[in-house]
């Protein structure tokens, strides 16, 4: 399975002010692509913090490393200089990306939204990578997005703002997410379980969880109106899809099983 | 300034099944008493992996580590497990503890919300704390929170449900957080720029920066109704009132003068 480690930086994160909403989205799509996201990191706009958090990530030999942040031209984005440090590999231009924001900026000359597109040093900052880099074209914003190759390691830095990363990563990314993650295949039943107290059900999921280890077995109790329910998730991903499903209709037959012997009544299942 | 490190534990956040509001939460509230946030991090339901950080969070001396999840009933709430380990404190029965989740099972029989308050295994397993570790009475749900001093640190596990979380924090955790903050201060200021490029502000915020260490700059583009204006921010903590106004005064009085001599109009200001 593809292990992945995502680093989101921005001081505005750790300050409360923005609500990290990307580190959300990529769980989800790394979690479709049939991937793991084994940790979530927010650091600072601090170029030590954060070369050490890229080194860690590097040194746990995970296959892909995403960084969220800190690629646009204000002097604290700094995120690809982190990335330099911690590689070895200094900063310098270019050329693709300096086409590609030459090219935004005279857009936007164009269509009257800036006066001016010379490349001034901050929007040159943007055409700075670490050498041996790719820059990946940003269909939204100015500043690109960029991958790097460490080993058998992909990093990849994606801008912080919501509506760039999501841009990059639906688009000018896919060829390079299906070379990473193949063709992977990720499914989820939900259960739904009339039981008022998530502490009965803990003996019956445990042993669930010994018996079925390709399954993600988890349950929490949600509120429907005044009612509340526990609603259990099984989850699975892999490269096989009928090998997924059948783990999880495995998992199902014996759970529905359990609960019921236990005087539980099962009452829906979803799929996603 | 008080440096605080959070922790995030839960499979779910990492499938991107459920949005960490908590961790963003924690991060005003904290940056509202004047503390710091250095550093947020998620991981999933592993007994190793959350050891693995709560021993290097102890090591970097931050004052206060917070956790959050895996405090609940089900064989997968490991996080006070996780504790014990990294600071090699055996789980134990709390008496205290056990008096309070005694003492809620039985509410909630009498409430016939459930219809047995005997402390099976599962619900015993919250009265299971580090050696040496206090219990925080949780006004919302069943486990308790809990608190743990390794030399200069202190280690608080909160539950990841949101409501109980907020609940114990704005409620018996108080105290605490009084002695830990002591009466930190923070301010806060933004500046609207009508300016339609942040590259354009850059260098502006770099001599700011540079020129006024104590106050954190920030700028953000914005969008109000059909027009994107530049939203710069403004913000300072510490434990003087006067102190933190004045450094925040001194840099919007030169951030005005400096937009002024490079065309650009300062529109509002507001405060928080």
């Amino acid at each position: 399975m593809v292990e992945v480690e995502v680093i989101a930086i921005g001081n505005e994160l750790l300050l409360g002010d923005v609500l990290d909403t990307n580190s959300n989205w990529l769980c989800q799509r790394v979690t479709g692509l049939g991937g793991r996201v084994r940790r979530v990191v927010m650091v600072g706009d601090d170029l030590k913090a954060i070369a050490i958090e890229i080194q860690d990530a590097l040194e746990r030999k995970s296959d892909l490393i995403i960084t969220t942040g800190g690629l646009g031209p204000t002097a604290d984005d700094i995120t690809l200089k982190a990335v330099a440090e911690a590689t070895d590999h200094p900063l310098g231009v270019n050329l693709e990306a300096l086409k590609m924001v030459k090219r935004r900026y005279e857009e936007l000359a164009q269509e009257g939204y800036i006066a001016d597109s010379t490349l001034t040093p901050s929007r040159r900052k943007m055409t700075h990578l670490p050498q041996g880099a790719a820059p990946i074209f940003n269909p939204v914003g100015t500043a690109p997005a960029c991958t790097f190759r460490v080993e058998d390691t992909t990093l990849i830095s994606l801008p912080g703002v919501p509506e760039e990363l999501m841009g990059i990563w639906e688009g000018p990314l896919q060829p390079l997410l299906r070379e990473i993650f193949g063709e992977g295949y990720y499914q989820e039943k939900m259960v739904f379980v009339d039981c008022k107290d998530e502490s009965l059900l803990a003996p019956i999921l445990k042993k669930m969880t010994g018996a079925h280890p390709q399954v993600y077995i988890k349950s929490r109790a949600k509120k429907f109106g005044p009612e509340v329910k526990i609603k259990i998730t099984l989850s699975s991903a892999g490269r096989d899809r009928d090998e997924v499903e059948g783990a999880i209709n495995e998992a199902l037959k014996d759970l529905t099983r359990s609960l019921g012997s236990s005087g539980l009544a099962v009452e829906t299942i979803e799929e996603s």
